[in-house]
């Protein structure tokens, strides 16, 4: 049973092997798995550090009730290196927290609460400093102002990969406030009271077109209306010939109609649409059907509550102190009982009947959908179309976190000059709590929905399970307490059957609205070709009558106008 | 610039948003997102958990010189909670570590080293551990003995997930010692000398057939042909209306050809076929041109070397002490200095030298292939097909890390009874060190490689950017020091160019082969259908040619038989 290992590979004992188990901290973890966290490819590393940093903008915004505005530029400084710098008129954060929210893994406010906001890990922006770090050697810098009476602070921190710690390197006061381009005075500038600027210098690179930075921003103005948006980048062009690249100064290309026409190295501004915050979004307790017995038992051991009923009726949604009285009753349980003291097989009991008690679903003011209207107003800004539409799907659940889909589909007659002809697969904008969604698509439970909808139904030609061909585009969102990524990089969604069911009803009633427009555009079109032929033909019909009755001129005008006006009755008489 | 939030969400200050940061602990953080590993249903939960036993078992034996005896039983104990229970011969493990190999995440041997193995990232047991813990309240149960002469240690650990710290229930010595069924002598069993047992209990479902456990062995022993594994589950049978389920005893179905055929509730063996172990992996060190600055900064402050030049002679692979010297030239560095004293701006010059410096590939004796004879065995175990061919590329490196790929592939005339159709897609199996990947093939570099060959070229048909169709068996193995999966779950490989043209160029020999392989076929079959209809005539024309010729009877036998073996010479001669 026992087998000497070959020759050249000396058998280890257990003590042998014990000796090389150490403990790996969560950084250098991550450090090694770079591409889970989006950072697998110089190009895709710099959206990845854009997008970090203007997710965190926009939730301080939100959080402090903030209308955002945010400016984004990204810097050529060598060939394959860049500096992000991300600015916000967000609250500023507080000295102390600064080392920890931006150099330290899995630290932060989001976590712990259920609550839609678009971090939720306390991974993204430290990890974008760390691979910084780790392609340049350099910090990541960080100025924050939290009132206009008080000081800025500037500092420079970099990661301690191995205790997963922050190192500070510079902290003084200062000066400093943020600062935005005025989009109606070109070259001039608007300050805020408060707010931060992260720079970060990465290895990396600016590819344009789809997946780049400017597709990203641009779709962070479809699904935050509420957001003004300021973008430029400084990219170096190599002469010929010459070793030295020298600046080129160019801005973003491909951008929205309603940006100005940019010119070198210049600003563009994506204006906010809406002047409103979205609603807050509140914060919700565990809903109890979708809590696990585990999680339950950790649950009664923390709780500060003194009795199994009150520990039930203040650590869930749903329950009422009747509710509590009832599942203690149902489970066998004495109401008066201590939490800390229920032993695994009453949890068990107390699990049981938690499952079998009917509760109303978990509260869903913790959700802020973009709204159907701005999906279509996004929607326009994206594509010149014939045909929009948006759905906004009511809140369902998934492991008893509430979730709500959006989505909207824009479509165009082909050949009408709009980009994406009618052998092309649909374009998909994927967005999760209105972060767009740009790598990982295959991978993603909202493409797959997509691929699931039967979209012959409703006129569009698609290939066995392959997404739908022709001139479309669809928006699709998901807005949740907690949105179940299949990565760290958060580009896709995982696939919950609850979320697949749901995305494909709000796509099945987009898609019977897109049919039924396909199909009065159809009829219409039939009938104003079959009314221009008989048109042709009117004067002829009034003369060729005129002559058969002897009528005067005058009369066989009124012949041809009682028969136009006929015409225009029955628009559709010919079919 | 400012706004005020709109009613109902009152404004947060810097300060108040500072007090909701917290930290999180890793545990927290992947029990809240535990689709990241693999137990996202209680389907995939119950495969995850016999996958990570299975992983660890094998590794172990290897590590130890010992050829691998696993014993993997699954049995459902209510209608949706299962015991998992895997018994290995490996070299057992001491006691103080079994805590923290079973009860922490981010805790292992295999993170902090180059070497191919199965496990690499101190996660997998304990959370499995972890979920069974969530969804039961139950603990992890370890037995385990390293030596014949010390007694073994029994103990049960459950994980503090706030702290991600381990909690040891029980603790106790006992007397076991790992054992088997002997596949020769039914109900017998053999005793090994040490060796492990871990159980779990955890919530999760059984489900036949593709994705299951039964599959994951099966295709084990297809990766492992020195693995001998043994395999039985329990299940209960839920009789028509009545409450408890009863135990019905089943044993494994659509099992391979060679194992026994099973019957309720006894063992399968999946028996070795090859009686050695493969080659010990060597443990490298990093190569330069794989090392961003931002690493080569840390091992510089880290290593225990006193000068710069032998740092890079004894930190990295392939720097002998020349080329040491050659490179702090090329760096404009003094070659004596202490690494520790290297600023940002020497660092920088000394990434670029190394960038600049030949150097030869990391050594490749870190991986392990199956081996193409292997391959094709594996694959007759799978599938009775009429042609089999394997590949084994040479090693290539991606971002300094050595990896290998090997493909094989089985066809099969349509109609010829074995499963799988002209009109399916093409089966693929997919390997990572041995270890059978199941999900997400969609997000798999592999999968994607396969789609990228041009089957058409090669006899097949194929939808664009789909799999091939038709009667066809891949088989594609990656092995290497680090394998880059797309998810903790490790069910896909991420998609680094370098490892899908690999794999390319792997698929592109193979279908080579089967072109050359269908052609060969095409005309003989075609010779043969020209030959049977000439020897049909042949009679009748010898009987002509001796009328003719007035032959005789022998003389005209001798000319059918000249015939005849003119005809066998030139097979093809009616082409």
């Amino acid at each position: 049973m026992k087998a000497k290992g070959p020759s050249g590979s000396p058998r280890r004992t257990a003590e042998e092997l014990a000796a090389q188990q150490r403990e790996i901290s969560v950084s250098e973890f991550f450090l090694k798995n770079r591409h889970l966290l989006g950072f697998d490819s110089p190009r895709r590393a710099l959206l990845t550090a854009v997008k970090e940093a203007v997710d965190n903008a926009l939730d301080a915004c939100e959080e402090a009730g903030v209308l955002p505005e945010v400016a984004v530029e990204i810097r050529q400084i060598a060939a394959t290196r860049f500096r992000v710098e991300v600015t916000d008129n967000g609250p500023g954060i507080v000295k102390a927290q600064i080392p920890r929210i931006f150099a330290k893994l899995l630290y932060g406010s989001k976590f712990h609460r259920l609550r839609m906001s678009r971090g939720q890990q306390g991974i993204g922006i430290s990890a974008a400093g760390m691979y910084g770090q780790l392609t340049t050697g350099r910090p990541i810098e960080i100025v924050s102002r939290t009132s206009p009476t008080k000081p800025a602070h500037s500092m420079q921190v970099m990661i301690d990969t191995r205790a997963n710690r922050p190192i500070v390197l510079k902290d003084e006061s200062c000066d400093w406030r943020p600062t935005f381009p005025d989009p109606d005075r070109p070259g001039e500038w608007l300050q805020a009271d408060h707010g931060t600027r992260v720079t970060i210098e990465l290895e990396a690179s600016y590819v344009r077109g789809r997946l780049s930075v400017d597709e990203f921003l641009h779709q962070c103005a479809v699904a935050n209306p509420h957001l003004q948006l300021h973008y430029r980048r400084v990219l170096l062009s190599r002469a010929v010939g010459s070793e030295e690249p020298s600046v080129r100064e160019t801005a973003a290309e491909s951008l929205p109609t309603d940006a100005e026409p940019p010119e070198g190295g210049e600003w563009t501004t994506f204006r906010r649409t809406i002047k409103e915050l979205p609603r807050m979004p509140e914060e919700i307790l565990p809903h109890p059907h979708g809590v696990e017995l585990g999680m339950l038992m950790q649950i009664l051991k923390d709780t500060p509550a003194r009795t199994l009923r009150s520990a039930l009726a203040t650590e869930f949604s749903r329950v009422s102190d009747r509710t509590a009285l009832e599942i203690c009753e149902r489970a066998g349980l004495d109401p008066t009982t201590r939490p800390s003291h229920i032993a695994h097989r009453e949890a068990d009991k107390l699990f049981q009947a938690l499952q079998n008690t009917k509760l109303m679903r978990p509260p869903m003011d913790c959700l802020s959908p973009i709204g159907e209207e701005a999906i279509v107003a996004g929607l326009r800004r994206q594509v010149s179309a014939e045909f929009y539409t948006a759905v906004s799907r009511p809140p369902e659940v998934y492991r008893g976190n509430p979730f709500l889909i959006e989505a909207g589909l824009a479509w165009w007659p082909p050949g009408s000059g709009t980009e994406g002809g009618a052998d092309e697969p649909v374009r998909v904008l994927r967005f999760a709590n209105r972060v767009p969604l740009l790598h990982q698509a295959g991978a993603c439970a909202l493409t797959r929905a997509v691929v699931q909808v039967n979209w012959r139904a409703y006129g569009l030609t698609q290939p066995r399970e392959s997404l739908p061909v022709g001139p479309v585009m669809i928006l699709i969102h998901i807005a949740s307490v907690w949105v179940p990524f299949v990565s760290e990089s958060k580009d896709a969604v995982a696939s919950y059957p609850e979320i697949i069911r749901e995305a494909v009803f709000a796509l099945q009633e987009c898609g019977r609205r897109l049919a039924a427009f396909l199909g009065r555009r159809h009829r219409e079109h039939e009938a104003r070709r079959k009314r221009e032929y008989i048109e042709r033909y009117l004067p002829h019909l009034a003369l060729g009558l005129g002559e058969i009755l002897g009528l005067s001129d005058r009369q066989r005008e009124e012949v041809r106008e009682r028969l136009a006006r006929l015409l225009q009755r029955s628009p559709a008489s010919g079919s």
